[in-house]
């Protein structure tokens, strides 16, 4: 999504040649791709998948829309075992036509829901919480410590977390989330933060042209235990109108000078 | 700021004539006025003053801004008194040239500076949070639990917290902590949120027209003992540009609608 201008195959490619060996799809970009030539293609290129982002969306207004958000969840946990990742990405989804106390048991309840399925896949649930600015469009689940308190219902092997940059470093609490998430943090994600002033979704500035501390976040997390993969994920409707090389060799520069 | 197209005096006109018995001003409206004038114009009206908003500002860059700043706290306080209300607003600042911790650690120094000149005119200082998207731009203090936090290191009387629905509303702490928060309240601020898409410090929605659970956040904050004025503070360049007379006749109506 850093360079979402590309196709997957593109950014499969453009991955081979910089020498990043994991890649973080968004399902849209293999929607109608056949998921087995898909993996033959990463194989190929010597770049493997670190997670697969999304299932979710755990807040149906009517039982229609429960029966097809929970056949998408259980066909998005199969889309991750296809691509090789056991790490599935859930944004939550916001609250519809429910108060958000009603919603959070509806994220809670579609969990307990797909799990098995999961399970079955051998893929974990990464519950991802995201800024809080997004809390009518994306996620009820706006902090770490509460998308720990969920994960913590299940078991440490099955439910964990996303940690992303962007979405909890403005929280006071991060440092003790961090730590008290240890082995159930399930990915990291960098971009950077300044104040939105257009889309909300979309906004996010590339690393080092905003104000968080990633360097300082990345000792949080590896302190907690997290040794896997570091996602670069800078959604970005500035960053979409630029040119893919350009975008991704100044990610790959800024993530030497800030992140190393 | 509801009808931030409006005079000071405007403002005290028409909300005598609606029946409005508190005005909250910000200080910017009372620039080179004669604070006494005012507090005479606002008894003869039958208005008083709920709060002042605001002092704070925290985090300055060296010595001199931290000096102008402190000096424009205590002006503040003086004119709190002087018009007549007992309670500060502070908007904390954001972390300038520093990190968020140390950024937080300035904001505690700075409501230790500045307490004493409070007791001595009998004003209490009233943290507010602010939403977590405002961090950059307003306030490192991001969570009515820190703002708790915050205010307890002081006595009860003295230091208190505002809770604005806008700011708050998406915690999932948030029924716990104004519980919490108990006598320390010393102010509700009511607007309505929908997710921004200009400028994410004037994007306040019309009561009625977002997605908080308002008349929910009334019964906690009334069940935690507060029984002051309830502010609305819609601070929204859509509703300047409208008739002011528009803009108060329709947040009055909804506020009957939605909060009694």
């Amino acid at each position: 999504m850093t360079v979402a201008q590309w196709s997957f195959d593109e950014a499969v490619e453009a991955s081979a040649q910089a020498g990043i060996r994991w890649l973080g799809p968004w399902r849209h970009k293999l929607a109608g791709a056949d998921l087995r030539d898909r993996a033959r293609t990463l194989r190929h290129a010597g770049v493997r998948v670190s997670s697969l982002c999304r299932g979710g969306f755990f807040t149906p207004l009517d039982a229609a829309e429960l029966a097809a958000s929970d056949a998408d969840n259980r066909r998005a946990v199969e889309q991750a075992a296809e691509l090789g990742t056991d790490v599935l990405v859930l944004v939550c989804g916001p609250a519809r036509g429910a108060d958000l106390q009603a919603a959070r048991s509806q994220v809670a309840a579609g969990i307990e829901r797909l799990l098995p399925h999961a399970i079955e896949h051998g893929v974990r649930l990464a519950i991802e919480p995201l800024h809080p600015m997004l809390i009518t469009e994306r996620s009820v689940i706006v902090t770490l410590g509460e998308a720990l308190d969920l994960a913590e219902r299940f078991d440490a092997g099955e439910v964990g977390v996303i940690v992303d940059a962007y979405h909890v470093f403005w929280d006071p609490q991060v440092e003790r989330q961090i730590a008290r998430a240890g082995a159930r943090i399930l990915g990291f994600h960098v971009s950077d933060w300044v104040t939105p002033t257009g889309d909300a979704t979309a906004s996010r500035a590339m690393i080092g042209d905003g104000t968080i501390d990633l360097r300082g976040l990345r000792q949080l997390v590896e302190r907690a235990g997290y040794d896997g993969p570091i996602e670069i994920e800078i959604i970005s409707a500035e960053l979409e109108a630029q040119p893919g090389d350009d975008v991704l060799d100044r990610a790959l520069a800024r993530f030497g000078d800030l992140m190393v």
